[in-house]
């Protein structure tokens, strides 16, 4: 069985690829990244996801992000922006190369346990604001990947799936349901409580509840109390 | 004064680079990182030359490479070999996708700081088993980061510089000297003691030793007693 490692944030996107990958016949190896989120709720949501949807094993790697600071989900002295956030530019909300550092991770457990592919949930239609969850700075990387390791030289070559890459909310959302995601078990709230509830006006909330409008479904999003 | 982020590991390379990058006139921010190293003195000494060569800043991000495991430097079920190690292939010290990892991680602060630069001290010569040492990698993965980050959306390119990758360690040595750099604070052993004091055998003692004997130098390094 050819095994894959699948970046796993514990949201509505990663957890649609994880099927979706799974659905492809990999053996998945889930790997989630504590780099200093504001909560901890997404990590958790990773660890159900992993299971409800049979990964073939999960890891979490733990560091630091918060040393560099720049970023309102890194920061605790920058304020999560709520209303009308989606806009030209660079959200604030974007961590400093974080998919490169998360890619790179996966990079390092793909090599060791020798899986040709990494699939990451990147989508550059909500996150178009994102310099790398575009289509060409994911081409750079699987290059620069295919020079960076063992497989390189070996003749091997690393693979980097984007299978969401190009779909909107509402398709992400379809996709999912029909390879039995439960989304009740994911979490993509920036701000979410201890609990996992989400707040239902950050970008992230407000992005998932237009996908499920969008797609005629109910949202099974739990949010804070009124 | 311009910024440049400053790979640190502790070692001969990466000591000689920030005292290029000093006299570059580069605020050199010098970034450490404890991925499970065998021993902390390597990051010991990182915190000694950051200080003795005037670093602006000098900062060390930790996360557990051990988790993925696969390399002789961080996981304790492999040796670090001794004798006859260099050879063809890939060395066992390598570590899965180390440079990939290091680099996001300085794109990161570099992104942070606003700095256009970042040095690293790879060598080409001395570590031609390691894919991620090679001139061609260094090139993808600069043109990755200039797709990953603010900088490639609002047109302040980085640069990676790479002054040592074609050097032999005796040309790195002199270089170094002549700086300023003072190699007795530095540790480049794969298995130094708690008092940074070098085994003498690894592949990184005998290349540092040919190094100070080829440019006819005293060796200063501390080894362990006999």
């Amino acid at each position: 069985m050819r095994k894959a490692v699948v970046l796993l944030s514990g949201g509505l996107d990663s957890a649609t690829v994880l099927a979706m990958a799974k659905k492809q016949g990999f053996a998945c190896h889930a790997l989630s990244v504590d780099y200093g989120q504001r909560h901890r709720a997404e990590l958790d949501a990773a660890a159900r996801v992993a299971q409800a949807l049979g990964a073939a094993a999960h890891k979490t790697v733990r560091f630091d992000l918060t040393t560099f600071g720049g970023s309102a989900l890194t920061d605790p002295n920058i304020a999560v922006p709520t209303q009308g956030m989606i806009k030209d530019g660079i959200p604030i909300t974007y961590v400093p190369a974080r998919n490169s550092i998360l890619l790179s991770l996966a990079l390092a457990w793909a090599e060791v346990l020798d899986a040709q592919d990494i699939f990451i949930g990147a989508n550059a239609v909500d996150y178009s604001g994102y310099p790398d969850c575009r289509p060409e700075y994911m081409k750079a990387f699987e290059r620069m990947a295919n020079l960076a390791t063992r497989t390189a030289v070996e003749g091997a070559p690393l693979v980097l799936q984007t299978p969401i890459i190009a779909m909107t909310k509402e398709q992400i959302i379809r996709q999912g349901m029909k390879l039995g995601v439960d989304y009740a078990l994911t979490v993509s709230c920036y701000q979410a409580d201890a609990d996992g509830r989400a707040c239902g006006v950050c970008d992230s909330c407000r992005l998932r509840k237009a996908g499920f409008d969008a797609a005629g479904l109910p949202d099974p999003t739990r949010y804070w109390p009124q």
